[in-house]
């Protein structure tokens, strides 16, 4: 199984985006960890590691895909 | 079923996203349409009319997920 995390900051984008996550993807393959960058602040430093410039987005073994654009990581950094 | 396209035009991270939407989809609530508008230039109207800015993206219903960033629609008009 695809190691993958869905970063987000609790934005109407951020939750339209997750909203596909959950519903769409297939679950025997990819289950991703769901992370609110706003409230676990101890993992911004991961998704900027990752190469997360925005939220949300979907981060599929070293693969960062950015689905729309809810915030930038500076604003949630500085939020 | 959802109604589902995946737009994009041949480039490398459209071609990275497009493996992402048929690997990790789940086939038995989602299947898109493929959609190279670099080739199907017939469908752009469409793809313009379902509010999309940039490729690779992906419509579910009346929902445009923009993934990423590979070139703008209106490059893609203009190639």
């Amino acid at each position: 199984m695809a190691r993958a995390v869905f970063y987000h900051a609790g934005c109407p984008i951020c939750v339209d985006a997750e909203q596909v996550v959950l519903e769409y993807l297939d679950k025997a393959k990819i289950n991703p960890e769901i992370v609110h960058l706003g409230t676990e602040r101890n993992r911004i430093e991961d998704a900027e590691k990752a190469g997360i410039k925005s939220v949300p987005a979907l981060v599929i073994d070293q693969n960062v895909y950015h689905i729309n654009y809810g915030a930038s990581l500076e604003d949630v950094k500085n939020g």
